[in-house]
């Protein structure tokens, strides 16, 4: 993408409001390397796509997060939005059924590798909430 | 899975409440060459998943429509989830939207091959509503 | 799925005759966080897959390990599929060969990762026979 | 791959060996286009792997289809597979339950693109045994 | 995304420029379902990310290539991009050849899928280059 | 494949030639488990694709690092082809920028998955160029 400053700030206000922490981690993660992939995410994903009406963020967040879980190359980004399904107000539990609604047509791993994220994202939000 | 006439008695009517037709069009396909297979998305996903709490069928048909845009080798079941989608209350333009959502997530292959499988489902369901 | 206490002793039992061991730890891994999970492993592909005649277990447990290596994103379902291949009469040469033969048609990362699991399962298997 | 005259000659009769019909319509399809792509299955796939001990071909071609099958993007492949299996002594039923075994482990997408596979491959079969 | 009327504009002359041929296709076939996703296509990939330096297009289109034809869901795309390497400069048998490196680190199947891609695009070509 | 001896050293002289540094640790990774798996990379990936012509070494790495970032399960393979296409002349840059070109095609995940894989095999060369 090209950046656009404008953009960025509004990307910057909307990662902050979905997953309640800045983008920090992530420009940290790929600074020196890549520091246009972050702000590809920042702009693009935050700056745009979630910007747009016709369908609230609560379901943006658990479409996400089950097609991330079919993916499966997807593990870090689906543990996010995990997090994020849940400050969208999704409960624990109704993620967790998610993924059993899920197996029969994906797969046992898929299932399983959902759970797997889940856990880790309803521990990180146990420690910072 | 091992057939059990109550779970499919069960199943069968899930599955028409859902779909708007019976599981006839699924057990046809399979007739003479896997008859078992029908009966294990009737009475598998129809006659206990879909059976469960904690979730209600309207988030999980969306889920299972972008899990199916995900995996990508699903078009078929896609397309039957498209519609039992708009079955379950979604309109057409926040269906649409699902896979706009799913963009920058999982390329634009996967948004390009949900929307054809939209295509087809709403004129499915324009033929014979 | 709906629990079957019925269900569940069978699947209990086939699990233990397959696996060399019960479904502890699957059950401890998802305590707490999806319980349902475990027992539909249990139930499900225990209970009533692998239950099914038409197919010896031998077969079954070969041709599981061949489709969880090439999905890629399975790795700790193909360890515990190779470890009942071995269970079930497969020689760890045998298995080798298996993922030999999916390389052309798969690609040498599907038989590097069916390997790593191999190395991995044929160890459980050392120390624990 | 590097063509060579006698390992060409090799892979072509274990290809008639295990299909009931020679490369023909591999070569015509891939004639003007890539025919080395026609000389890599010959020779590689069936004039190297196939060639191979440690494995009966009963076992490679069961294997293969359940690796054809999960991958999802390869249904000519599975198509000609599934045909290879039952010239390889599987029987129709048995190959269908290699498609029920694999649907929890896999999804129900993946059992179905099998069965549809196999159907076609019956019916080449039926037509040309 | 959200639509930009500036970024619309360099992305269509880009399009243009790159494929030959203006995004009318594109559009037609969205038209009346997803308008938005033709300029999420000509916007984002065009308007931004092929205005991006530090890559040139020919190594660009051909990555591009490579990338589709391993994941295995993109067909259609997959035969815009060859038409799109061909143009930016890459011969036939160098995109031929692509598949076959690509062979035995992705499968027959990714190979023959890509060749087919391959065949339908020089086709396309041949008829209106 | 069938092993062969000078076929073997020809894949090892281009192995070290591509990579920097023999196979060894490639078969001492499969000694005692699959000798013939290393052996398969020697001889069928070097011994024979790597040879042919009709296509530049530089073009070969970058197409295949496209592709094993796209397919999502071959991280190690990825690291190794980031590194032997940094030995035929891609810069840090450039590579950095086919994962940034991916992004829209293939989704955020593999681009994440390729930086990580880059950041590491950068690593690797920094510390033994």
């Amino acid at each position: 993408m090209i950046p656009d400053p404008e953009r960025r700030k509004r990307g910057e206000a909307k990662f902050e409001e979905l997953t309640g922490r800045g983008p920090d981690a992530l420009r940290a993660a790929l600074a020196g390397l890549a520091p246009d992939a972050a702000e590809y995410v920042v702009e693009i994903v935050y700056g745009e796509m979630y910007q747009r009406g016709g369908l609230d963020i609560k379901t943006r967040q658990i479409v996400t997060v089950a097609a991330l879980a079919a993916m499966g190359n997807a593990q870090p980004q689906l543990r996010n939005l995990v997090r994020a399904a849940r400050l969208a107000g999704w409960t624990e539990a109704e993620i967790v059924e998610v993924f059993m609604q899920l197996a029969p047509y994906c797969g046992v791993p898929v299932m399983m590798n959902g759970l797997e994220a889940a856990r880790q994202a309803f521990q990180d939000l146990a420690r910072s909430p």
